[in-house]
Order: C-alpha cells, then sequence, then structure tokens
C-alpha cells in the first residue's frame, strides 16, 4: 500500500507531465477527431471527445485537487470489543483492480486514473475506440510520471486493442477485476450489466423529476425548474421530467411554459399542460420515458403527490428526485416514498453530484443499490476488512 | 415501510407458526428425506436436509432472535451540512427484493426469510430440489403468518417450480431483484456469478489458514490451531491449511500432527512436515486449494511470515486468516497484507461469523470486496438514500 504522500506526490508529478505533454496530446488529438469527423460523429460528441489547452490544463488540476482530499484508505470505520475481548477492527482497503468502461472522452482517462490512484487501486481505462489517439498518450504520460518516481507503471493500464472483443474479454476477468464500472449511455451499461461477470456499479442513467405540489411557493418553484433543466442540460442530474399539481397548474404552468420556451426548451405535455400554451407538444408514454440530455422536458398535471410519486416509480431511473412544496408532511412523505439514489426538498436536481456533496470528486453518479448508491466519491471507491485481535482466544 | 414493532410483532407470529405446524414441516420433510435416499443423496447431505422436532424449534427461535436487534432501516449514517445551506442526510433503506439460492437445507427457508424480512426486504427463496416439499409447507407457514396480521404474504415467495431452467430465469431478472445471495458449493456460486445479471455477492468459500510463527507462544498455537480445524469442521471459517515456521516447526509440529491425529485428522504434509509424524500423506497443489471442509488438513513449513503470505496469496479464498505470533511488527504486517474479509490474530479463525462479531445473526459471510466483506447481518443487508433539505438553492 502506498503511502498517503507518496501518492499525493505521484498525482502533483502526472498533473505536471499532462501539461508538459500538452502539444503531444494535442497532436494525438487532432488525428482522433480528424477520424471521428470522416466517421461522421455528431457534433455533441466530438464537442466531448475534443481537447484543447484549457482541457488538459483542466485535466491536470482535477489531479492536483486529488491531492488535497484526505486518504480514504487505512481508515478504522468501527470499533468492536466482545466479551471474550477479542478487539475488531473495521478498517477501509483498497479494492484492488477497478476497471472504467466509458466513451470517447479523453479527460476521463486523467480523471479515472487520478480517483483510483488515490483510491489505491490500479486502474483498467478503456475508453471508446474515437478517442484512442489521444487515450493512448495521457495513459502513456501518466504512466511515465509514475516510472520517474519509482512507481509500477502498471497500476494504470489503458487497453488499446482496436479488437471489440477485448471488451467482451475484460467482462468475464472475475479473477483479476475487482469492480466494474461502465460510464456512458444507456447501451454501453446495459450491454455491461449483462455480459459481465464482474461486479458492476450502474452509473449516470437520469431521468430526473422536479414536482411542484399544490403548497409551493411560485418564484423557487420557478428557479428550481428552471435551474434543473437549464443549468447543464447534457447531464445526469438534469431534470428530464416537470410534474405540476393541478391546484397551483393555473399560477404556475403558464410562466414556466413561457420561460421554458424563452431559453429554446421543446416541451412535450399532457393535455391538461396544452391548455396553457399552445407550443407545447403532446407527451406519449415514450416522452415521459426519455432522458432527454439536452433542451426538451415533458410536463404533466397530476392530481395530488401519490401520483406524483406513482409517475416517478414508472419512468424514473432512481437517480435524483425533488419536490417543491411548503407543507412539511408531503416533504417527508416524498423523501421517504420516491425510490432514488437522492430525493430534494426545495432545491434543484442539480446538487447531485460528488462535489456539491463536499466529497471533492466522484467516479459517477450510482443508481443502483448495492455497494454505493448517489454521488461515487474516493470512500465509495474503497472496501473494507476486519482486523481481529486476539490473545489466544478458541471458540467454545 | 413497516414499522418496527410490526415487524418484530410478525416475526414472534411466524415462529410461533413454524412450531404449530411442526407435524406438517416433519412430514413432509421425511417425504423429501425418503425421495432423497431413492436419490442416493449422501449421508452429510441428508443430515443438512434432515428436520426433527429441536431443528424446527431453533429455527422458530433464529426468527424470534430477530426481534431483539436493532431495526436497520431509516438510521441516519451521516449528516452533511454544506456552505449554501443545503442539509444532508444519509438514511439507511431496504435493498428491496433478496434473492437467496441455497442447498437442499431447509432451515435457510426461514432464515432468510426472516433476516430479509427484518432488514425490510421482500425475499425470493430458491432451496435445493431435495427440500422441495420442506420448503414449500416452511414458506407456506410464513406466509400465512404473515396474512393473518394482515400484512401481504408475497414478501415472503418459495419458488416451487422443479423446472431448473426457473433459477436461470431468475438470474436475470434484474429490473426486479436487487440483490443475489447464493449460498452452498463453490460450483453454485460461480454458476450464479456466470450467469447472472443481478448484482451478486459471494458467501462461504473458505480455503482458511493458521499460520504459526517463530514467536509463537506453544500453548496459544496449539490451541488454535486445534479450534481452528476441530470445533466445527463443516464450516467456511475452519482452518483448511496449517503453516507453521520452520524455526519453531521442531517444537510445534510433532505435537499438533499428533494432536489431530488422536482427533482422526486426515494430514497431508509438506517434506519438512512429514519428517515428524511417518502417518502424514504427501501434500500437492491440490490439497493446498482444497477447502476440506471435514476431518483433513494440510499442513506446510515455510521460510518465514513472506512465504506464508504468499501461500496464502496463491491459495487462499480471501475469507479468514489467522497468525499466532508474539511479534508485534509480524502481526501489523500480516493484518496489512493479507488480502481477506478478516485477518486475525491470536484468535481462531472460527470467530468470524456474526454472532461472533456481535451482529447477532447473519447471513453468510461475503469473500468478495464490494458492498460487504466478511460476516453480513442486517446492516449489510440494507442500501441508502440521501436526503437533502433546501430552501430554494439553484446550481449557480
Amino acid at each position: 500500500m502506498l503511502d498517503s504522500a507518496v501518492k499525493n506526490q505521484a498525482l502533483l508529478a502526472m498533473a505536471a507531465a499532462l501539461e508538459a505533454k500538452t502539444p503531444k496530446i494535442l497532436q494525438a488529438n487532432f488525428l482522433d477527431r480528424q477520424r471521428a469527423r470522416q466517421n461522421k460523429l455528431s457534433a455533441a460528441l466530438l464537442d466531448r471527445l475534443t481537447l484543447n489547452e484549457k482541457r488538459v490544463q483542466a485535466m491536470a488540476e482535477g489531479l492536483r485537487a486529488l491531492t488535497k482530499l484526505p486518504d480514504p484508505n487505512n481508515r478504522v470505520l468501527e470499533k468492536i470489543r466482545r466479551p471474550n475481548g477479542l478487539r475488531i477492527e473495521k478498517i477501509s482497503v483498497p479494492l484492488g483492480v477497478i476497471a472504467t468502461i466509458y466513451e470517447a472522452r479523453p479527460n476521463v482517462t486523467a480523471d479515472a486514473a487520478g480517483l483510483c490512484f488515490k483510491a489505491g487501486s490500479a486502474s483498467l481505462l478503456r475508453g471508446g475506440s474515437d478517442a484512442a489517439e489521444s487515450n493512448k498518450i495521457i495513459a502513456a504520460t501518466l504512466r511515465q510520471a509514475l516510472q520517474a518516481r519509482g512507481l509500477p507503471p502498471d497500476i494504470i493500464q489503458n487497453i488499446e486493442s482496436a479488437d471489440r472483443h477485448a471488451v467482451g474479454e475484460l467482462l468475464n476477468l472475475r479473477e483479476y477485476i475487482d469492480l466494474l464500472i461502465p460510464r456512458g449511455g444507456a447501451g454501453l451499461i446495459q450491454k455491461v450489466v449483462r455480459e459481465s461477470s464482474i461486479p458492476v456499479i450502474e452509473t449516470g442513467t437520469g431521468n430526473c423529476h422536479v414536482y411542484v405540489d399544490e403548497s409551493a411557493r411560485l418564484k423557487k418553484a420557478l428557479n428550481i425548474a428552471l435551474n434543473a433543466k437549464l443549468s447543464r442540460p447534457s447531464v445526469c442530474n438534469a431534470a428530464e421530467t416537470l410534474l405540476v399539481h393541478e391546484k397551483i397548474a393555473a399560477k404556475f404552468l403558464p410562466q414556466i411554459l413561457q420561460a421554458y420556451q424563452k431559453a429554446g426548451v421543446k416541451i412535450h405535455g399532457c393535455v391538461k399542460t396544452r391548455k396553457y400554451n399552445p407550443a407545447v407538444l403532446p407527451a406519449t408514454p415514450e416522452d415521459y420515458a426519455r432522458e432527454y440530455l439536452d433542451l426538451e422536458i415533458a410536463v404533466k398535471v397530476v392530481a395530488d403527490i401519490d401520483e406524483a410519486l406513482e409517475h416517478i416509480y414508472r419512468y424514473g431511473t432512481k437517480h435524483s428526485e425533488a419536490i417543491v412544496t411548503e407543507n412539511k408532511q408531503n416533504a417527508e412523505k416524498f423523501l421517504q416514498k420516491v425510490d432514488a439514489a437522492a430525493a430534494l426538498v426545495n432545491a434543484s436536481t442539480r446538487f447531485v453530484d460528488g462535489g456539491e456533496f463536499g466529497f471533492g470528486c466522484e467516479i459517477g453518479i450510482s443508481t443502483q443499490k448495492l455497494h454505493a448508491r448517489g454521488p461515487m466519491g474516493l470512500r465509495e471507491l474503497m472496501s473494507y476488512k476486519y482486523f481481529v485481535h486476539g490473545k489466544g482466544q478458541i471458540r467454545k
């Protein structure tokens, strides 16, 4: 196990190495983008693939930020003293080897490698093939920085094989890999979940709702509904459906629909919603189920909080769900009943994030219930182990 | 979510119902055993299958014991206060639906159902087909007790289909099942791990070692080595290999080998071990890898603690590993370096157990690193959820 200071020095060295290699990284990224354009990659995906000086700088800063966080390893999580004199300690330990499979976003290569390294684990990285050249040089740079400090470079490994079967094989190396984190679209995640025998943590599918209750303050509701949709539509904690109590609909809907329209949001609404604005398109069940990740939203009028909860139960992805209400009982009911990683009262869904929760970083937001739920920071990348201290005790 | 008192009353009702139904349960069990004998089930498996009045009583007592344990649900695990005024609480919540697949041990039907019920989860039970009649009546009895108290009986479900494909289908109901726990032999566990898309927790394979260090006190070492092997050879936390530092071998080995022999233990030893006792059989690598679960053990002389750690790394199953030593540095080294759910200093491996750890019960001992490691009690059967309390906060 590496000492905390050794890890932090190495992270600083990795950051400096990325900065020093910026020209080569941008050159490799240029080749990726050239090929990606030939492959007709969409503008949004091209943007995610694109690196520039500022983005390389941001990767380096991400690594530096990790050095400020407490070491999650070797912490005493619990002490138990037994009547027979046994002293039991529950101690945090690294998971071991963490594999991350992600789309063509080269910044994830540095992020995931850094997080796993700080958490004491080795990382296996498999990014989207459109970013192959970028990932190769970024991983090589990080590995060189490790080696220059006398550390084994193989604790960061980029899987370069262009062969798609490589992923299939990876998914079954249970003996060697302790955790597999798929980051990306629902298709990738489902494939990994179906095919992997390695424990997987599902992250990032967020069909999040904002429910505006009868008693909501108008101003709060407007702020939250706008912020949840508009502050960054492409991320998983952005709202995708707005649910409105029918008794507040006449006051609230005209304002919010107009505000959305003004911001260029395409709106799919139920019959009642459409009465308040002729530009609203009719909403289908598919519209309620979609994670738009874009300037697009579904809006539905509901009879009460129970209908809101039912709707969320049917269409939600167990990510983040918000209620706007001044009614304490309804707030409590919503918190208790909604089945999601995070339930929010009078706050934007956009706060469900490792940084905003004070974790300092995150590798993703888990939407499953095992091991970790919600934002996963360093602590959520750890396992634990029991130390049992005896004086010769035997069991009767 | 059921109230704690409601759950405890129901558990008492289930216990009473099992006792009241004892004659019918024994009748069903008689049919199972009749068929099992025709199917040439081994004596050991027949014993595990067998119920009698005392064993039914023990199942009932197990359910009653659960009522004494604190409710693991709705506990505040952590409170976070953010600079923007957001109050975040991390709250324990049930996993949802827990499926348990196990061999022909009808007592597991009541145990697993009771544990999951107390943990707030529904249970799906699939026991070995040799115990089909017993499982059917036990599950029906528990369900009737729930129904009589106005609770939905379907929160305990026994999968009765004799069709082996039923398990295959179960393994892929990821949408409906939150956790799958295979209990039983390595074959069953590996099948489940390979085929399931549902999160699995591996339990119970224990190739556990006792390492007697150079500085060990002879008496402690003898007690621990005997207890770890003999107190209950058929369970996963029993020792399967004894490792002995070469400098203590001449003093320790003659005594322990004789003691094992006297107790009827079959011994597989390395060349050095065999010098101390002519009855010791030569040990092969397969002998070091085997989980005997019987009066049988492998014994090896090692040069030092490092060779002991290497041996454990190669052959261990990450369950429970013990060192007997008076050397504090070696104790610390062993605790830190050995890759197992539990590392013990001067104590028998047999203590790695939910009851002995003070958890009050256990559904198994996890040998994987994700979610829960080591003994799994009620707390390890829970998930969590974040409650975020705001006053209208939006994200910049």
